[in-house]
Parts: structure tokens; sequence; C-alpha cells
């Protein structure tokens, strides 16, 4: 009864949003969003789905024989599932390996002689210190800190204490703030000289542990060590920098491999209508390899799975070509997506839309698209159907990192699934991104979003 | 700079929404709102007052040592938050006790001879079995089922496999559906001769933990004892029960000692301009034995105190009183609550609206409402004020056991807080109800939810 009452208020919102909406036929969609709801909450597989990978697959950095396991693990599920066609495309990976235990110890503090151990990663992609490597250290909080004291700088350790800034309430935003410090960090501290870079967490968690992620070097400048410090020893060391001198004594074992082979995985339905125009959705299978890759971006790859499965379990046949794209490399080089659009502008394929989950596998908030701004207003339409599911946004700005060179290749209109942001910098990177902090019902919230959209998207074009 | 722009937009969407508002000054408002919210996020007290009243006070069930230890703390809470005036307000409480530990046992099954023990929970207010009570299960889905076998209920223990109907999204609808069989399960399966109830835990969880509860007996029919199973215990009994005659052996010992005097804790904000219009902001002190209470309702608790905090850090003078009251004794009497609104009514108090959190500590979703129409109407107009914190609806229904009273005594509009509700019941009433299972952020975002709505009324009244 009060499901009955619920779906009144929804077709009443329907009404008020029906001039917007030449062709939709609002009570059949909704009716099919209904049954795409209750298929995946009741007999969705997104949740086990994600144990095998992340259990029995573990931590998939391109390159590893993980990443060949989890491609192997990548086509059995979509095939599975129904694809009409499951097929791997080829790309060269980056094979990055640590190459043991990072470690950082404090070795000399005025008046205290004993050594604290720090708990550290190093970066994606930092090459190793070969042996340890002992230096003062400078703590500094930002890049303009170091800019004004680049002549300190020769022969020392960098901190770098920039913090997340925890009033920005959508944490992507402050990621994408604080990222640069991982990101170009180590490069710019070399350049006046440093020996290696340590910097805090991209986090605002409280626990300690440490995140790595990608970097890159700038190529004219020493490639120095560079290591990740978790948030409870991020604050040891800036608080022991306003007191004393210090060293650091770090050791780490990064390096590069040749570069080998890996697969974007990708499973097909045909459309019946307009088999040429394509509709990809997709996550991507590699991980890093300190933890399991539960969130990034194991939710990604396994809400995929989950929206082809139920589109075959309730006989949807849709009208244009849709791609279910497990996409190799996102984390330490996007050799997968660059490969994936470079393919469909040499065979001249027609993308109408792509969809990407790589936020994790948290309580679904809505979409952001990089699409025309009338484009963008017709599916602002929709929201009255999706927003019994969760979806509360459909907002100007967004997409994913394997789905970007579509976009800037072919100019598709691109849409990222943005689950609620609160948790996911806790996990992302860290040892603790592992299956058991993944919510099921959250999970399968976020495929019932995505396939709702993926339907609409499929029935009336983008 | 994408603060800024966020900020455009979010005038924009003002500009849209002015002609519905015509006493809010959007600029001034959403100004005061971000200094609310960037001083929760930097300095907020909540996750550490949680941290005190779990570990510290602990499981804190009306009429027990820990409810009086827990009044205390909340009077020192209130005080040193700078409230103009801390008070209690004496209420008769019930004192139920669980007098040990609960135990059930499946003692026989045909060519089966073993015992399986089961982890069980008596429910709140049921009465001990005294000595072990044995007898054959007899495994029912539903009350038309009992009402179809009542012939077979005599001298039986009845289990009811009643399920949360994992379709439904608003999981506090699915608890509705599914909370008749805690709460009159055992008097309507007595009325048969049902020597004992044993139900399915309220939840979509598929942790084994069981979920205790309230539950009233019907004074006409023998008052049994009654239990709750986790879910995995449930199907085991539930499967066990389509193959074989089995029976059980049960032991509890709930019981009454007399009833003892409990407190609301009041803090008090005085208004300056209207000082006799009152709003009532709150949570429940008291919790269940079995766990620490933290999201039910340690998280209503310490988003009351928050908002108190925030609003003397920024020596924000409220127009109209506001009462920070922390409840007594919700889950097995709602005393607290009723003497609350009787004092008001006796006395003439004037309560213009009262808001409640009692769904969790999880990350902000909106508010529902028990409001006339046209008050509605012009609430949803603050919407964009409150969407860049996590707002998505304010809605129609909604409010709060402990503030039912003031709406049914006194006509006052209600408001409930409405976090995000997909984890709140694998924690509700089970001993996973911890602190650990609080997440920092998604706490302090509720009270940022909570004290911009608070501003908005006290500004503009309701």
């Amino acid at each position: 009864m009060v499901n009955f009452r619920g779906m009144k208020k929804r077709l009443l919102l329907w009404i008020a949003a029906a001039p917007l909406l030449a062709l939709a036929q609002p009570q059949e969609d909704a009716a099919m969003i209904k049954k795409i709801s209750d298929d995946i909450l009741r007999n969705g597989k997104a949740y086990e789905l994600l144990y095998q990978l992340t259990k029995q697959v573990g931590g998939r950095l391109a390159g590893s024989p993980q990443m060949y396991k989890a491609e192997a693990w990548g086509q059995q599920a979509l095939a599975q599932m129904g694809a009409d066609r499951v097929y791997l495309q080829e790309c060269k990976v980056p094979r990055w390996v640590r190459g043991g235990t990072d470690q950082a110890s404090v070795v000399r503090i005025a008046g205290k002689p004993a050594a604290r151990k720090l708990d550290v990663l190093a970066l994606g992609n930092s090459l190793g210190s070969g042996k340890p490597v002992t230096a003062e250290v400078i703590t500094i909080q930002d890049f303009d800190e170091l800019e004004k004291r680049k002549n300190d700088i020769k022969g020392k350790i960098v901190y770098y204490n920039n913090a997340f800034d925890p009033t920005i309430v959508k944490t992507f935003i402050a990621y994408g703030q604080a990222g640069v410090y991982r990101r170009s960090g180590p490069s710019r501290a070399a350049k006046y000289g440093a020996v290696g870079v340590i910097i805090r967490s991209l986090t605002e968690s409280e626990a300690n542990d440490p995140h790595t992620g990608g970097m890159t070097y700038n190529d004219s400048f020493p490639k120095i060590p560079a290591l990740a410090v978790g948030p409870r020893d991020a604050d040891y060391l800036w608080e022991l920098g306003k007191k004393s001198a210090f060293s650091i004594t770090l050791k780490t074992n990064g390096h590069f491999l040749p570069d080998t082979t890996g697969h974007n995985v990708i499973g097909e339905l045909k459309g019946s209508e307009f088999p040429d125009e394509i509709i990809t959705i997709g996550g991507h299978l590699d991980s890093w390899d300190v933890n399991e890759g539960a969130h990034d971006d194991g939710a990604g790859v396994v809400h995929t799975i989950e929206i082809l499965r139920v589109f075959k379990a309730l006989g949807y046949q849709p009208k244009r070509t849709i791609r279910f794209v497990l996409f190799a490399n996102e984390e330490n080089g996007l050799r997968g997506g660059t490969q994936y659009a470079a393919e469909a502008k040499a065979k001249g394929e027609k993308h109408i839309f792509a969809l990407e989950s790589d936020e994790g596998g948290f309580t679904p908030r809505g979409f952001g698209f990089t699409a025309p701004k009338e484009k963008l207003q017709r599916i602002q339409a929709w929201l009255p159907l999706l927003s019994p599911y969760g979806t509360a946004e459909l907002s100007d700005g967004g997409g994913g990192a394997d789905i970007g060179p579509l976009n800037r290749n072919l100019g598709t209109p691109l849409a990222g699934f943005l689950p609620d942001p609160q948790r996911y910098f806790d996990l992302h990177h860290a040892r603790s991104d592992v299956f058991e902090n993944v919510h099921k019902r959250e999970l399968l919230l976020g495929a019932v979003n995505m396939a709702a959209l993926i339907y609409l998207v499929d029935k009336y074009g983008f």
C-alpha cells in the first residue's frame, strides 16, 4: 500500500515533467525500471562477482600475473551473463613492480636517538632508492612554500603536508586539489635537488593507512624515490618539523619491467534497430597491488557485468549496440581507454554515449555528464524516473578516465556514476580497499541506477 | 576556483526559486550555512562525543545504571557547549532487564540427534521462560498462514519467517511492514496456544546477528517467551521446517523491575525576538542493552549537541527559543517524549517546530515533514540552500517517535532527519551497533544539514 502511494506520487511528478519529454512513455518506463530494480535487488550477482574478483584474483596491476587472471575471469563472467559476443582488445601496458617492502624510519631527532618506523607505500611508477637513502627532512606545506625555500632543498628529503580540505563536501574536488602533490610533487622537489619525497596521503580518514597512487616523473630532473605516509605519521612528521631537525632513512624498490600485452575485455549486446549506434558502459579491471581493488574499481567492473545480467534476465533486447567494457590499465597508464577510443576512431564507429563507474560501490547519488547543454536538459527530464532509486542529481560535468578519450577523440557525450563520496578516500589506493568494505545493497543500487539510465539512453538515444 | 563556480551555480538556482521565498535573503543565508558547514567539518565534536557516549557509557536501556550515567554525561555536554540553561525533566520509566544469556537450540531432528545452537536475543519487554521450554516448532511465513494453521499451534513454538522485502529501496518502509511480527507476533501466536515465538530478525543483512527490539504483550493471552534469530539461523530453521519435524529448547530470563525515575535532558538557547516560540531538536538517549546504541540513537544525541555547539561557536543568537532535548526511554516505552509533550501542553507552551534524528548517523539525504501543505511548500523552496550539503529531498511525511506526541497533543509541525537508509538495518538493535560502524564525516554532515534547517526555521519561522 505504501508502495502504491509512492507510485502515484511518482506519476504526479511525471505529469509535471511531461512537457520536457516528447518521446518518453513514462508509465512504461517507470514499470521497466521497477522491474530492473526488483530483479537486481532480489537476484543481483554483483556482490558475488566482486567476491570472486577481489578474493580469487586479488590486486591486479597492469602487467602482473593477476591481470591475466582478471582478464580470463572477466571474459568468463561476460559470457556467462549472456553477451552476444565477448572479445579481447589488445594493448601494450606498462609493468611497474613495487619490488619489495617500502620502508622509512625517522632516524635522528635532536636529543632523541630512538628511531620511529613510518608506515609507507611508494607511489606507483616511482623508481626505487636502490640502497637506503638517509637525508635531513624539510617539511613544507605546499608548492608556494617549496618555491620560497627552493635554496634549502638540495640534498634533502621533502615532506609535503598538503592535506585534503575537509570543508569540501564533494570529496573528489578535494582530491583534485590535493592530488597534484602526488602526481608532480616528486619532480618539483627534484628540480631543486631533493633526494626523496614523502607526501601526506590523499585521504580525509584518520586511520594511518598510507595511500599509493600514480605519479609521473618530469624527465628533466632526477627520478628520486617518492612515498606516501598515512595521516597520523603525517601529523607526527609535521609537528616534529616544527620542533627539531630530523632525518629519515628510506628504501624503496620500484622499477619497470618491459611493457607487456594487456587487454580490454569487451562483451556486446547487438542493437536490434540501430546496431551501428554504440553505447559504452564500463569500469577498469586493473587495481593497485597493495589491496583487492574492491571499490577501485571492482565495483565498476561488477556494476558493468550486472547491467548485462539484468538486461538478459529480463529479456531486454536493446535497440542500440551496448558494449560492456572492462578497461585495462587505468591506474598507471590509461592504455586501455586510449586504445578503445583509437580503434573506435580508426573503424569509424559511431559512439553515441559512454558511462563509467569509477568512484566506488557506495549508495547512489546520481550522474555527472559531459554533454551539450540541450542534450543534458533532455536527460534531466528523466530525473523523476530515477529518483526513487537514489539518483538526486543529473549534473553538468563528469565522465571517467577510461572513457575520456572517446570524448576527446570522437566527441562522444559522457557520464560518470556518482555514488556518495564520503567514504571513498578512506580506502582509495590503501590496503583497506577490500571486499569487506563494500556494502551489498549499496553496490546493487548503483547497478540499478546505471541500468536504468542505460535503458533510457538505449530507448530514446542521447 | 571550483568552489567559486559551485557558488555561482547555487545562486542561479536561487534566482529560479526566488519567487517562492518572500522572506529569504539567499546570499546571507547561503553564507551563514557555509559557515555552519565549514565549522562542523573542521571543528565538529559529534564524533568525539559519540565515542564518549558509546565507549564510556555504553548500552543504556531505560532504568539501567547506564541511563543515569548517560543523563549526567548529557547534562555536562550541553553545559560545556554553552546552553543558556540545562535542566532535567523527570518521568517514570519502565525497567526491563534481560536477566542473563538468551539461549535456544534445535534439539531433535528426525534421524539427526545432534543439537544446533542458535544465536538468539530475547525481544525487549518479553518475559523469560523461567526454566527451559522444549517444544515442537511450527514454521510459518506470515499471519495469513498463522490464521490458516491456527489449530496446529497449540503447545508449539511458532517460528515466523517474515522477511524484509529487499525490493523496497527505502528500508524504513520494509521495516514498517515486517515490524509487526516483532511487536505483536508473540501474542497473536499465544492466542492459539503457542508456548514460544521466534522471529526472523528485522534486517536485510546477511550477517547472522540477531536483532532485538520492543514488543508488547496483549494482556488477554499468555505472555510467552519471544526471541529473534539472525538471518542465517532463520534460513536454517525455514529450510529444516520443509524437511522434517524438529523441536527447540529455549531459555530466556527477561523480567520487569519496578518503574524508576528517568529524565529528559534539556539544553536551551533563549530566543532574542520571540522567546515564547519554541523549536525542539532532539534524539533519544536510551538504547538497547546489547550494543552501544551508536546509530540508534547515539547519532541523534550527538547531532543535537553538535548543533548547539556550532551555534555558540559562530556566535549565533537565535530569534526563537531552541531546545536541545535528549529524550528518555524511546525504545521500550516512549515515556520521555510523552512527558515532554504533556508538560508543554500543561504549561501552554507554543511549539512551532520539532526535528528528530533517529535514523542513524549516515550520509544525509534530506528531511521528511509532517506539516500543512502550504508550510511544506515554503520549506521546499529552501532546497537550493541545503542541497550543496547532501539534502536532496524535503518530502511529505516524517517526524520521530519522541516528537510525535508534540504533534498529536499540540499540533506541532515535525520533521525527521533522513540519512541514507541502506546500512541502518544491518546494525539496528543488533550487537553490531557500535561506534566503529559510524563514519565521522557522514555523522558530521548530518549535523550540518540539521543545523542549516534549524537556522532557517529560526530565522523565518515555520
